[in-house]
């Protein structure tokens, strides 16, 4: 039988919503292998819109990170509440400020921090069941809240982020951008992508090896 | 030296502007090569917004192509009147109905369709200097209008959009999702895309292969 991924998005576009990048290449190397995939957002409003042109905040504008999640998804998503873990055999989230904004307020709050209670909800369905969860970019910054503390992830580099990770019991592990951290008691997967990544090719490499080793973890 | 490839986008979302995997996988391909390329779009507001969820347009709301372009570029985009053929090697167009839409009218008009003047100015000088122009998924039913009659393009096998390049003098020729037609003559290589893509590995086999031939092309 074909594995099934879960994809959570957060928006669509870097600063304000899950990076295009890592999602299009998440999703080329799952299909890539055979792996089917499903993407899933939150039904919420935005926290604001970035004009990615200026990376100024578009004062006035709203948006529906489940409606701006679809272009990423070619229209073929549903919202977060009907993700049921019993489902996949693992889930991925790509990062992006929308992780930081949208699915968690780790932008505003730093570790103070709280996450979304359905994605939270969901992502104790994979630990319950003890399947392979992958994050990348900023999303793992979300682990200590999500999955409890004690896990080791990575952001790359960063102290600020690695620091609140730390502050908050989580386990930072430094990572180069072609590399990946796996955490094998909690099977979580972990990649700095665009914390780190100057090129596409780059966050090609690590977010792959993620992919990989999710195919690996489900055998 | 480094090649240098322009990308010209159209928005970010396969129903009213760029198709996002296609952009992406066009970026990777560039990159694995050791290429450079530089995103350019037209400074003007979309044809109008579809909402991806429900695929109806969304009544009363604006964007504009050149920021939403700037999503697919991670902000590093300027605006297509600062494209001038003679600093790029090679130019490509990614697909999506924005082409259709914002870059062209063809989506309206059909085989009566106009092209953005701005469009056509910078194309006719990558024409003149005979440097190798890519158009994938509707990108090639503007080659008639853009770059002259008589020249060989693939949009698949639709109908339609064949019938309309044909009515408008182009030469259509049918393409498998996973290859490329390419006009030797006129420097020109396309391939269908997601007019006939099904999976993403499909529309990267033919992505990837129209930038091999670029590459190929350019030396």
């Amino acid at each position: 039988m074909t594995k099934q991924v879960a994809i959570v998005l957060a928006g669509c576009g870097v600063f304000d919503g899950s990076e295009i990048y890592e999602t299009t290449l998440t999703m080329l190397r799952l299909d890539q292998l055979g792996i089917s995939y499903r993407c899933f957002a939150p039904d919420i409003a935005q926290h604001h819109v970035i004009n990615h042109l200026t990376q100024a905040p578009a004062e006035g504008e709203s948006r529906n990170v489940l409606q701006e999640s679809a272009r990423l998804a070619r229209g073929d998503i549903s919202p977060i509440t009907e993700l049921e873990a019993d489902k996949f055999d693992a889930v991925i989230v790509p990062g992006g400020f929308g992780v930081a904004k949208n699915l968690s307020d780790f932008a505003i709050q730093g570790d103070s921090m709280q996450v979304l209670d359905s994605l939270k909800e969901v992502l104790a369905g994979f630990k319950e069941e003890a399947k392979p969860i992958g994050l990348m970019c900023i999303s793992p910054v979300m682990v200590p809240r999500l999955l409890g503390e004690g896990i080791a992830v990575t952001v790359g580099n960063d102290p600020g982020v690695s620091g609140a990770i730390s502050a908050m019991g989580g386990l930072h592990r430094s990572c180069a951008v072609e590399d990946i951290v796996v955490d094998h008691e909690h099977r979580v997967v972990t990649t700095p992508a665009y914390m780190l990544a100057t090129r596409i090719s780059e966050a090609a490499t690590g977010i792959f090896k993620l992919v990989d080793r999710i195919d690996d973890m489900i055998d």
